[in-house]
């Protein structure tokens, strides 16, 4: 597929033909094969390198707790993803069994439980880092599955995929001294790769009409950039990465301290490993093999 | 902690302490640290050079259809997780958004959705398989993080884990004996780490009274077999990793067949990843540096 012809259902069909990622019966949630997950692990490296941070990684469940403190579920209800689970006795399972081979719906039958599905890579970290973090802030890396309940079958937006994220806790101004600095080098890693990467002020899909005033403030104070890659089309290229300010909002939740006092600052970032890697099989091929040697040597050093 | 002092308690707040792992609000969904994670990854390879095989990852979220299809509503509704979403309108949403800070229950504001938590890492493959397997049939290796709806102060019982899987489709001779192998090497290599692994007939934890004696027709066939280590106890050794046999279940459910035509048979076993891990911690100490060269060169060759 020539470089310029623009289709996300033949990209998506031209990935299956290629062995490097398998339907399965709902979208957004299909297998991704060795060579796919070589180019994720291989570029996930090239970024994690960039900077010395603690190291976690998360379970794709979190606490239910976090979606309801941070406001997740006023903002974004449409996009969660609760975790339910039956905890009923024999015969209310003998029921749900029928229920289910008879074809019927049986969502009813399950009732939440105290864990919910990530929707953000950086959501975990913030109940563990209470107190008064170093004179010099924190940062922390992490690579975990992400939640968006949002089926499509457009391959770039999928219901799980991984995120690399950073988070710098500290001061205001380090801490959005450091974002923008990120978003720089985010430009140019992606660049490096050969990738038509332009970073763009973003905003969040919030939830129904008042959702659009928020998304509006958002963007009006910069508080989150996205660096953007045709996959798709070139109108509408696909975020790849996002960098975002969160003003006190973490620090104040979860008690989260500067040195002085106050509460801390955060910032956070994340590369979406799927979407990077798709972007360099939409502009480089499906055979990582017969890439440009510029880019096989960034990725296999 | 002396490898003789067994407390799964005091075995959690060592590794908290070691920061090896991070407690968060609810059991079984700690964060893991790089120390944790390096170790978990070189046993990962370790175990998946020794099998050629087609590789994949799924996502955490599987095709909720899968569990009603292979009867794990039937089996284990105890532990399954269907994942739910919000589909109202403006409405719906300010009236959830009320009852979530009021401190209310919420979770029948959700709707079930398509996708609902992978509860067993070979699961998202069998759909995937329809058809002829060739002659010599077919082998797959897996890395899929799994849930189980069992939160628990014993750190081994998590609710999210990762398995490294494989997965066996053929005639029921080959089949039943590429188990009965990886059972010797699953020992072999857990011994070759310095942990004291020993195999046995184990059951699957089916629901309610009829499941009692389907354990016992699991055992009596000799379905499924275990390797066990002890972790938390000498006398109750935990399960690191499972050797299932399913005849043709999977075969005929998903129309896998024989080159002969008839439905295949499959099996899988799975390294459970964090609980190897940690058996290593237990067994070896917290500090990776200080284990015994032959462990060391065998994860870090």
């Amino acid at each position: 597929m020539p470089a310029t012809d623009y289709d996300p259902i033949k990209f998506h069909d031209g990935m299956v033909r290629a062995g490097l990622i398998v339907p399965v019966g709902v979208q957004g949630v299909f297998g991704r094969n060795h060579v796919f997950e070589d180019v994720l692990a291989r570029f996930d490296a090239a970024v994690t390198k960039l900077e010395t941070a603690d190291f976690f990684v998360f379970p794709p469940t979190i606490e239910r707790r976090i979606l309801e403190k941070v406001g997740y579920m006023d903002n974004f209800p449409q996009l969660a993803g609760t975790v339910h689970s039956f905890f009923g006795k024999e015969l209310d399972a003998r029921k749900l069994a029928e229920r289910i081979h008879s074809g019927g719906a049986w969502g009813d039958a399950m009732q939440i439980t105290d864990v919910s599905l990530n929707p953000a890579a950086c959501y975990p970290l913030y109940p563990t880092l209470p107190g008064t973090v170093p004179d010099t802030g924190r940062v922390v890396t992490m690579l975990n599955w992400v939640f968006r309940h949002e089926p499509s079958r457009e391959p770039t937006r999928m219901q799980s995929f991984r995120v690399r994220e950073f988070v710098r806790v500290g001061d205001v101004d380090s801490v959005v001294k450091w974002r923008d600095m990120w978003l720089d080098r985010g430009v140019e890693v992606l660049r490096s790769l050969g990738l038509e990467a332009n970073p763009d002020v973003a905003s969040d899909p919030f939830f129904g009409r008042g959702g659009k005033m928020m998304a509006a403030t958002q963007k009006e104070q910069k508080l989150k950039y996205e660096v953007l890659v045709p996959v798709n089309s070139v109108e509408k290229p696909t975020a790849v990465c996002s960098f975002n300010f969160h003003h006190q909002h973490f620090g104040e939740t979860f008690h989260i301290l500067n040195p002085n006092g106050e509460a801390a600052n955060t910032a956070c970032l994340g590369f979406g490993l799927e979407r990077v890697t798709m972007a360099l099989f939409k502009r480089h091929g499906f055979d990582p093999e017969g890439w440009p040697s510029a880019v096989r040597q960034r990725l296999w050093p």
